[in-house]
């Protein structure tokens, strides 16, 4: 029988085995990371860490840059969140320690990105220098570079940028009228399929939650590019067209979120650049099948996960306000004031709560999407985007 | 200024401050969950834990007892498996220490379960006693008995339960030919809807992702039962009635799995029972639009989650073979033979990979979905069900 090794040892042998902070650190704590999420706080280049069972901030990370603009897509492990600042700044968050991992500047302007099908890819759309710049997930370092060349050896800013399946990703021309798709399948190589005369001035866009159809805006004239990209020889058509039509147009306080827009059963809810409505089209054949009139220039348009519910918030004046459509009966069955500046709301991923961000009453305001009644208020620096894990499953996001 | 407070102490009081291997086996490893799944050992009891990102299983849990029907839902942050056990028995698995964190033996048998859309109560659904049992999720102490029954007394098997917002459970009674929901949201004074005379024989059901429409499937003859749970005052109506009418019927070797059932696009994808087909049915007006041919009698059919790709298991005698098809032709694209025993398939969260129960070869095997490409087989003692954590974040599952 051999005695405790650790009575042989000098007190002090034992502070080597101590854990200090820093290792503790290192490993970080042990907990399930499906009910987490981030907040960006726009003005102080901070983003915060929330638990959305608890309704309550567990951490927070500084030094991610100029975040006015900022977007997150999360791990396929919703371990790590990947921040694209407005500076071309792109973040490695590990939101289990609450440290940034890695940060490159990779562009000098840019306003979104996406992660591919496999997770070991993320891309960055970017307005300066125009084009996609893709990186391994893990390290940051450099895979692919698409310039997003038009014409005379133009570079057009890149926008509304979705993955789609099969390691691909599918973006907007602002100034070419372009969509592309790059399939990243052979990183090394990638290749690039180009659809021109697409629309005037693509803005933003999306692909349904089916990855199927990708829809670009357009800024340029009143329309929607509709691209089936099941079947891409069938070339991009335009929906909803002229829908302004005859109309006196008004002046366009604040762009609508396109990534936004929401598919609920087989209709897809649209903002109207411009006017106070929201357009209602059918997923099946794309035509317009209602026009739902809110409050003002809707921005964020959003579907509770079940399609029951769509969300609206406004442009300047009527940023105060969020009301919600029964998709049921299309009417707005509630007005909410969640607070001053509302510049995002983010559900929980099975849709029983949802969290609004407030820029200019500095805070988040969780309300129970069946009650309307409010659950929490979070204290939060000029809050803008609200991005919870679940993301990391889902196409499109 | 004062000494560290390090040096007023003995080396033995550090002892106290030492992480133990038991506290450190408490705290478990510090990662993400979101890729993590679980597979289920049917012979031996036993739960192995697998991670999508590397094709690898991580670890085992044993003593879960018989697993010859089990079903498995996942805690909100996706840190805890709930193991529904043929035998009664309800599991509380940590995935990420990869312990038996609690069990008890809550009925005579059960074939499944489901998890509310807070995350917060469990309920399972059982043969004997035939009702609904509700417990807390974290605790696994009982929260509400719901007995089923029927006529003078009698209690029915529940089958074919599944969650729908607003922490409600919607279920089927076998022997009763009814569908209940039962709404927990005061879960000390449970509110249960019944739908009677809905057809014979209600067999299993399925939710479809948007929680809206319930279908029961009927083994006493053909059709399915329809509840729109949004409009539950326009009843249960019979959809795909008569789809064998006037045709021999066949020995029904297995009995189809319902929530297996697949929605791409806005078509449903069912088994038909005893039949060598899949019955396509529109989901605006819920006819049949189609009937494909397959090898066998249809077991699970399940789309990947971009809606692009269905995939089909089959009863003995071709239990050894899997097939793929594509909803955009219509066609079978792929014939793959796994291995003998086919009992189970899930697919990544978003698509890229599907893992496949091979039974009688005591393996799981990883297919590429876009290549068909085989990417690693895992040895499995007898694996049947295999889930994954993004269930966390659907609604019906």
């Amino acid at each position: 029988m051999t005695a405790p090794r650790i009575l042989l040892f000098g007190w002090w042998m034992l502070l080597a085995l101590l854990p200090s902070p820093l290792v503790w650190g290192g490993e970080g704590p042990s907990r399930g990371t499906g009910d987490l999420g981030v907040i960006v706080e726009r003005g102080a280049g901070r983003a915060l860490v929330v638990n959305t069972s608890t309704n309550r901030i567990i951490g927070q990370v500084d030094g991610l840059g100029d975040l006015s603009h900022a977007s997150v897509v999360f791990s396929r492990d919703q371990r790590y969140a990947y921040v694209f600042g407005r500076d071309g700044g792109l973040s490695k968050v590990d939101i289990l320690r609450g440290t940034l991992e890695k940060r490159v500047v990779q562009g000098g302007n840019s306003i979104g990105g996406a992660i591919s099908q496999d997770g070991k890819l993320v891309a960055v759309a970017n307005y300066e220098p125009g084009g996609l710049k893709v990186f391994a997930a893990d390290t940051l370092e450099p895979v692919a570079d698409i310039p997003a060349a038009y014409g005379d050896g133009k570079l057009s800013k890149v926008v509304g940028i979705a993955d789609l399946p099969g390691d691909r990703f599918i973006y907007s021309l602002f100034d070419a009228d372009q969509i592309w798709i790059a399939d990243l399948r052979d990183p090394k190589s990638p290749k690039v399929e180009k659809f021109s005369g697409i629309g005037k001035a693509p803005y933003d866009g999306l692909v349904t939650p089916d990855g199927r159809y990708y829809l670009a805006g357009l800024f340029g004239e009143d329309g929607i590019a509709l691209l089936d990209t099941w079947q891409p020889q069938q070339g991009v058509k335009r929906i909803l067209a002229n829908y302004g039509r005859g109309e006196e147009k008004l002046p366009v306080y604040k762009m609508p979120h396109l990534r936004g827009w929401a598919v609920a059963g087989h209709h897809v809810y649209l903002p109207a650049i411009g006017r106070h409505e929201v357009l209602v089209a059918d997923k099946i054949n794309w035509k317009e099948t209602a026009r739902i009139p809110v409050r003002g220039q809707p921005v964020f348009v959003v579907a509770r996960p079940d399609g029951r519910q769509v969300w609206v918030n406004f442009a300047f004046p009527d940023n105060g306000v969020v009301q919600v459509i029964d998709t049921l009966t299309g009417q707005i069955v509630q007005t909410l004031e969640p607070g001053k500046a509302v510049l995002h709301l983010e559900f929980t991923p099975r849709g029983e709560a949802v969290w609004i961000s407030a820029r200019d009453d500095n805070k988040v305001v969780v309300y129970d999407t069946a009650s309307f009644a409010k659950l929490a208020e979070l204290p939060a620096e000029s809050p803008s985007g609200i991005f919870f894990t679940s993301r990391a499953h889902r196409i499109g996001f």
